[in-house]
């Protein structure tokens, strides 16, 4: 199970909107097929590790990171494919959330006469796929808002002097999590101030998360390489009602994908935006600020996980904060994180949280 | 000598305005004698473990973390109880920095007939009597700098209210540094704000450090816990000129030690105070806060050492900020530390850092 978890993790950022799915046979003792969800979301990880093992695939036990569906989407149901292969065991880390699914899979599967046993590394499983879980129970993608910062929490100097708090290790890291992913997310501010490009470099890896702006006017230059570049790499735009027809038009010509979302209080609505994203599919969603955006999804607690890299550097209070205002009055209120790791990175550190 | 080191260890926060020094006497292949600098600076070392020796120590081999001293002071040369002793060798880490060593010990027992290596575990011993030769070649103690805040930097929400951030097991590591420090320095506004006591508690150390307020006005109130017990636990004032003559004498009467240091635009000079604290005997001093003072002495690049202790929590950009505005134009100018090392405390983060 644990080689299948780990084939599962490669899918990460890739098979949206399908959960990533590892898959291994093993027949007396030998691995004969391993599979895991393909690029795209197609084909699952259960039919490839089948073609992969044949006819050893009869009477062998298949360790799976998901109950194989048993529905026919757009590929025919694993359940079957594993029936038909004739394997005498299926054992399963976890129940399928998707309401087409939710238990018919191994319930087929028995049906059929196959040994099925669940549970096995449930909880690795659970967080490979938080994401997935998370569009299917709640409608909204798994959000990781990134906090890169000073010792003292700053993003930038008071002139907007910003290159580098943070080092190339630290970086490049941040080009990993961007590439587990299925889409990097920034607020117009960021797009503005930053042009960046928000696309995966150095790593060797061609595949590209989405790139989202939410910008409630749609008032960033077309200029810019996010616009410039919309037609190699997906841009999506999360906007207001607010916004002129003209910039919407722009925008569509540019080649990016545009999703009116509510306003409130004058600024885009964090569960709206998020609802939208999910409803387009994403399942693992990486926040890279800036402070607004961030302080946005963290009031409506809707940061699942922080991944902060601190420099040992100190700018001072006039510097740019990471976060800005959140309005809470009381420090009970304020939104509190359980460590999950932390370690050097470089001259940095990288301390990972996930919420309570 | 890695023995000797731990010993000396032992004693910082403890010895000051003397160095801290581990001694361990080795006879054919056994220990025969150990010692350290006690409480107060006297006895050293030396003459300790030489007096467990007795006898044993003729012929012996004798690890030490510091050169021995040569020269009377308030006790009788250490370089003269070895040679009395008649022991056969002496490895020391380090040659002594103070002017009246110098490199003398080594020689007197050189021209005793003695066999004297130096520079083992050299820069070990260095680091743990930093503090002394910063003193001794500087005129101002080793300054370690806590700064504990929220995620993004905050140290208290909008209204003051503060506790608690960082969680039990950070704040018993505070108690902890604060007990290897000589001194305990904060600036008036904490001293108002919090009314701290200051102190080691919780860890079953009996021994307290100085407890140092930066007070320019001499403002804090004579009601507070600091006043009340001044004369339990030593109290040191740095303030101005401009501090009026009845308030230094109201704090002289609660029996707290003043001390007038440069004023410069206002504010007290942190170059100022560090000198004073030096030439008092100072030689390791923890400074928590508040952000002027932080920002001062970093400004003045005066932090030798920075404790960061992070909370996963956060409190938005309106709370109160763990550093205040430094004054810094450029990136480049800013402080910069190098990572000694960073781990989980409890629900927390420690890591530590150490000037470029």
């Amino acid at each position: 199970m644990n080689h299948a978890l780990m084939l599962a993790r490669r899918g990460l950022g890739r098979v949206w909107p399908n959960p990533s799915v590892g898959c291994v046979i093993v027949k007396d003792g030998l691995v004969v097929g391993r599979g895991h969800t393909a690029p795209g979301g197609r084909p699952h990880g259960e039919p490839q590790a089948l073609a992969m093992a044949g006819d050893a695939a009869r009477g062998a036990t298949v360790y799976v990171t998901l109950e194989p569906c048993s529905h026919f989407g757009k590929t025919p149901p694993c359940a079957q494919a594993l029936i038909d292969a004739g394997v005498a065991r299926v054992v399963s880390a976890l129940t399928d959330d998707d309401p087409r699914v939710a238990g018919g899979g191994h319930q087929m599967l028995r049906d059929a006469g196959i040994t099925v046993d669940t549970g096995l590394c449930a909880d690795e499983a659970q967080q490979i796929n938080e994401g997935f879980f998370n569009r299917v129970n709640q409608g909204r993608p798994m959000l990781t808002l990134k906090l890169a910062s000073s010792f003292d929490g700053r993003i930038a100097m008071a002139s907007g002097e910003s290159q580098w708090i943070t080092g190339p290790e630290a970086r490049r890291n941040v080009h990993m999590e961007r590439a587990c992913h299925d889409a990097v997310l920034v607020g117009a501010g960021t797009a503005r101030a930053d042009d960046p490009s928000l696309n995966v470099r150095g790593l060797g890896i061609t595949h590209q998360p989405v790139r989202v702006i939410a910008a409630r006017m749609l008032d960033i230059p077309l200029t810019g390489k996010l616009a410039q570049t919309a037609r190699d790499i997906p841009v999506w735009l999360l906007h207001g009602a607010s916004a002129l027809p003209e910039r919407r038009e722009a925008w569509g010509a540019c080649g990016a994908k545009l999703f009116e979302v509510d306003e409130i209080n004058g600024t885009l609505c964090p569960q709206s935006m998020m609802q939208a994203l999910g409803s387009a599919g994403l399942t693992r969603v990486y926040c890279e600020g800036g402070g607004s955006l961030a302080a946005a999804m963290l009031r409506a607690d809707l940061a699942d996980h922080v991944s902060g890299y601190t420099a040992g550097v100190m700018l001072g209070a006039e510097g740019l904060a990471s976060l800005a205002p959140m309005g809470f009055e009381h420090l009970a209120d304020t939104p509190r994180f359980d460590l999950r790791d932390v370690r050097r990175l470089g001259a940095d550190i990288l301390h990972r949280w996930q919420r309570k």
